[in-house]
């Protein structure tokens, strides 16, 4: 492969890749490389994300770098998006060199974001969930939720799952699109109902304002909550009481204390990394009456882990195209003479 | 077009584009470009770039937004690239629309950041420069050499150049591929030498480290001095002394002040923002004995103006490919049947 030429991952190529390998085994192995990438935390040049907000939406940049290979995510995020038709998460992401700055790979990312975000949450919930945990609440049945469903069976042995929408039209196309899954299936009417004898209960709805979808009432001894849809200023999911009973474990602080659950609490409210968890550094879940709030918003690093899987699975499955992105002069000080001599043999 | 389909223009299309437009008229139109958005400065979202630096470079991510349309470039800097073959500088960048988030534009940068470097030295020389100078010494003969000759040649009237490089090959490289652009080139032994009756002075060298390009009995009175190739910590191409004698003009002070030759001065010496020049709400040049310094870093707007101004025209110029970057399922909510839809028609 010449330095040049970026190889690029489109989202046709994305769907093959996601079919040949199939999503629960994806996400099983994204999971595995954002667990490695936390476990070497303190290698990571972090940095909350670079945020553009307007009235109807955010722009956002993720970067991230291990010193040998630097990664970024395009995304936006626009709630009103779905009225004219179009997605209200899109993203793209690239990986590059740290010793040229050169890029190697460009793809992608609005299904490996959700594919990454689901793998995220189910690592979270491996280590935080109630043991032997199988059913869980899945409130908002959106764009996120299947791959929230499929990464929870594929690694937390969930099996049964409660659905509730506000709008029942979601909730019939998560049922429809998982009924082949293996997963047992249960509308519910509301998410009241969606909780009853759930171990787990994951919210991913997409309203950019605060919500309420869980009260204080509705959440028992034991719980493992995992927040999913609070994840910029001004959007959360839960009631702050829910807050102040449960142990919160977060991605990044500083990203988390402006865009979480969390931004309803103090700034120094304790919370508990996941990377510390995942080290060994910090416990996750200490007994089985407690509460635990995975308040996930999304994190650079998870992203970075996603990015270099795909470039890893490039090894082996040819599913990308080679873009002509990198000015290639034969002299690198000649870039105006690559112009010239282009010039001369187009005449 | 499709929302979902990206058109980008890769490194051959900008080549089609600068050699049917002219690499003359094509700055020329980014200068207006960077002129209007310059003179509207209060309407951006600005902020210093984000930079992830190693030890033998820096990548950089450049966003900025006017509120309808959202831009930003990747560009790293690797000096010691070339001895691999490789660019120091290479870049691409994005345009989307802030309303939807979707991006409408993806191009190679490399050409392009040239190019507008170039034309924002040549604009900031237009209302800085002595009157009437047509002699500029160009000091540092590398990759950005020839766009600020033809840059201050199209936009200033620079009819005499005088080349100096430490690598007498890049000079000849230099003098080669500007041979038939109608100026006149004397090559040069020294930087002393170069500066010979010129009334602008240009630095466009590469090492990333203090050097000391210029030294202060070098330069004379009524000089404009274009100071480029300084531009990121620890970089820098004047002596103290010559920025203690000149009047200093810098694109946006905050980031100036990390990566410009300013880095070398108190963080509240006086510096003038040319945008408050182009407005009429500053001064540029006030007298025929003062020294003028731009003292050029390249900011996040000079990107989105190339990139708007390439948006353009594209609509008239069909130079590019449509790419299948955004996930586009029938229903926004059902990114999982797109997948699963994909696969039955696959099968």
């Amino acid at each position: 492969m010449t330095l040049n030429i970026v190889p690029f991952v489109s989202v046709d190529n994305m769907m093959r890749l996601v079919l040949q390998i199939g999503p629960e085994e994806m996400m099983r192995a994204i999971a595995g490389y954002i667990e490695a990438d936390f476990r070497r935390w303190e290698s990571f040049d972090k940095t909350p994300r670079v945020a553009s907000h307007s009235d109807v939406g955010v722009i956002e940049l993720m970067p991230t770098s291990d010193g040998e290979l630097y990664g970024f995510k395009y995304v936006n995020g626009h709630p009103k998006n779905t009225r004219a038709g179009l997605q209200t998460v899109t993203a793209f992401g690239l990986l590059a060199e740290v010793d040229t700055g050169y890029p190697v790979l460009l793809t992608e990312m609005t299904i490996l974001t959700a594919l990454r975000t689901a793998a995220m949450s189910a690592l979270a919930a491996k280590h935080l969930a109630p043991a032997g945990a199988t059913t869980m609440a899945l409130i908002g049945n959106g764009a996120q939720a299947e791959f929230q469903a499929l990464a929870f069976k594929a690694i937390c042995g969930v099996t049964h799952l409660r659905l509730y929408d506000i709008d029942a039209a979601a909730t019939m196309k998560c049922e429809r699109n998982l009924k082949a899954s293996g997963m047992t299936l249960t509308q519910c009417s509301s998410a009241e109902e969606a909780m009853e004898g759930a171990g787990i209960v994951t919210t991913c709805t997409a309203d950019k304002q605060y919500a309420t979808i869980l009260t204080d009432n509705m959440v028992g001894p034991g719980i493992h909550i995992n927040a999913v849809g609070g994840d910029c200023p001004g959007k959360t999911e839960l009631h702050r009481d829910i807050l102040m009973r449960a142990s919160i474990f977060v991605e990044y602080p500083p990203q988390t204390r402006i865009e979480g659950e969390i931004q309803q609490l103090a700034p120094d409210h304790p919370v508990t990394e996941l990377w510390q968890v995942f080290t060994g550094a910090a416990k996750g879940r200490r007994d089985a009456r407690q509460i635990t709030l995975f308040d996930s918003v999304g994190f650079a690093i998870e992203d970075f882990s996603a990015l270099r899987y795909v470039h890893d699975l490039l090894k082996t499955h040819p599913y990308s195209e080679p873009l002509d992105m990198i000015a290639d002069p034969d002299d690198p000080r000649d870039l105006y003479g690559m112009l010239l001599r282009a010039g001369a043999n187009a005449a």
